[in-house]
């Protein structure tokens, strides 16, 4: 009964438009972790992207898949992380307007980070944003390009999960993060069409574990309330396409503890010598969460991003 | 006067040879270095290589290099870094026995590394390494692999070089930190080979500037004593042979400030998200200290590896 937000037809279709902007960026291994898990694990190194997150790859879709007409207006949106930095990245290329709509509380480096690729900033209280962002269409005429409610963003998304069955071929399983959801759509879409016997797996701390309950429930669960999770990207709910395609799929979510989330972003950083945000590193937790059930399999995995201020590195 | 240690044919042939047991490091970019530097930077990946470092294509080299009689020896060192993991590994890919006497001080971390390949381990005061080794020399028949002193070794390390210019093609100038030199000295007979109108680069840090003094005055300066410098892989001083080899090749060293290695070392982290320890982020220390000499230049950097415990990282 459920449907998919995208086609892979749709995926196919971004790959295309977005591949002059975005990188192809590497798939990582470790010899140290096939021994460790009996299995052979392929990392599509999303924290190597543009604007250090697969975000990159939806708002170049979403972007470039406008009119001109509509491009003419601009795009806008609310968001206090990456996506705000991936769609003024994304309006950059294009060389149209941008506004994002940002929290009073961001954090400076992020509202930098969105100043630096020449987007308009508008500060509000949090509560005030979807307010405050309908007024500012209103007056502009922009279009709204929500982080992960779409379906261009969807399509795009999916793009990185397409380069890693080009690049890797077959496998048994794909793992990604869980926050709003668009990446493991994109995810889902892609792995259907290219490999329809393979196990997909998202990956979501205990702590705000709304997609497992909305999953299992069938009715999309409500963001928690004061998380307490060092998986700061991952704090959304679903939204009504990301919930539907997630359902379409048959995605199996995997709950991991905060101590293990830690333990794989510092396996990421001191075995494989690159630096993954905690929200995607949750994937390689989700990996050694699933234990002898890896062994022999060939898996794939997306690291989603690599922006962290290091507050979550163990003191010594 | 000075003769390189090893030809390039020498460094052609180690390619081949290690081409099994060596990754191909990927090449890294940055726009936000383009943008800051007006150069177009090839970042050579050896952070990425196996053991965490460069060291692993020396290694690899001299012991597959051995014949069959020496190799059943076994191989020895005396090291407290990078190369007795890398010579321990490299042992272990041919199946032979491998020693290294490491210094009673030796960190823990760097004990297991050198155990987890399964090499034997004598513990011994720093001043009496040389004398332990001789005697175990005298007990088995195993052959010293000198960390940098070493045709093999040097051809082994120039390997990377050759990889980054058959990946990028032309470079106007190529930069490599110097310890020992045997990186240096790699990369030099494969960039005079290659490139011969490139310029050649060593970075070492302002406190640890022995290889600077002695290519300028022509004698091999000692280590400097007491060093203070977060570099801690550049502690050495050059050999015979590398001293020769960066006397022929016509390098110049550019000495770094501290601040400016750490600087570094973050970029890599924070913009490229790549962990690369502190003395491999000299080549990037360097490469701004050029300032506007690199503008519209096409530069390739060697970075030496990402074994590092992250004290360095500033406390927030």
């Amino acid at each position: 009964m459920h449907q998919p937000a995208a086609s892979f037809s749709d995926v196919e279709a971004a790959a295309g438009r977005i591949a002059a902007h975005a990188h192809r960026t590497p798939v990582a291994t470790s010899a140290t972790l096939r021994r460790e898990t009996g299995a052979d694990v392929f990392f599509k190194c999303e924290n190597l992207q543009k604007v250090g997150a697969f975000k990159a790859r939806g708002a170049l879709n979403a972007v470039l898949s406008l009119d001109d007409e509509a491009a003419a207006r601009g795009v806008i949106t609310h968001s206090s992380g990456n996506h705000g930095a991936a769609l003024a990245y994304a309006a950059a290329t294009r060389g149209i307007a941008c506004t994002v709509v940002m929290p009073d509380h961001a954090p400076q480096v992020k509202i930098e980070a969105v100043r630096g690729y020449g987007a308009n900033i508008e500060m509000c209280a949090h509560s005030d944003r979807e307010v405050a962002t309908e007024r500012l269409i209103q007056q502009t005429g922009a279009t709204l390009i929500h982080p992960y409610n779409n379906r261009h963003i969807i399509a795009g998304q999916g793009t990185a999960a397409l380069e890693l069955i080009e690049d890797v071929g077959d496998l048994d399983m794909v793992i990604a993060p869980i926050g709003g959801g668009g990446l493991m759509s994109g995810t889902a879409i892609t792995t259907r069409s290219m490999l329809p016997e393979a196990q997909l797996f998202g990956a979501e701390p205990h702590a705000v574990d709304d997609a497992y309950r909305s999953l299992q429930t069938g009715q999309i669960q409500p963001a928690v309330a004061n998380p307490a999770t060092v998986a700061d990207g991952l704090l959304t709910a679903l939204g009504e396409l990301t919930f539907a395609t997630l359902s379409w799929a048959g995605v199996e979510v995997i709950r991991v503890a905060e101590d293990d989330i830690v333990a794989a972003a510092l396996f990421h950083l001191h075995r494989m010598k690159i630096l993954v945000e905690p929200s995607g590193a949750t994937g390689l937790a989700a990996l050694r969460a699933l234990g002898d059930e890896v062994r022999g399999r060939r898996i794939g995995i997306i690291i989603s991003g690599g922006n962290t201020d290091l507050r979550w590195l163990p003191r010594s």
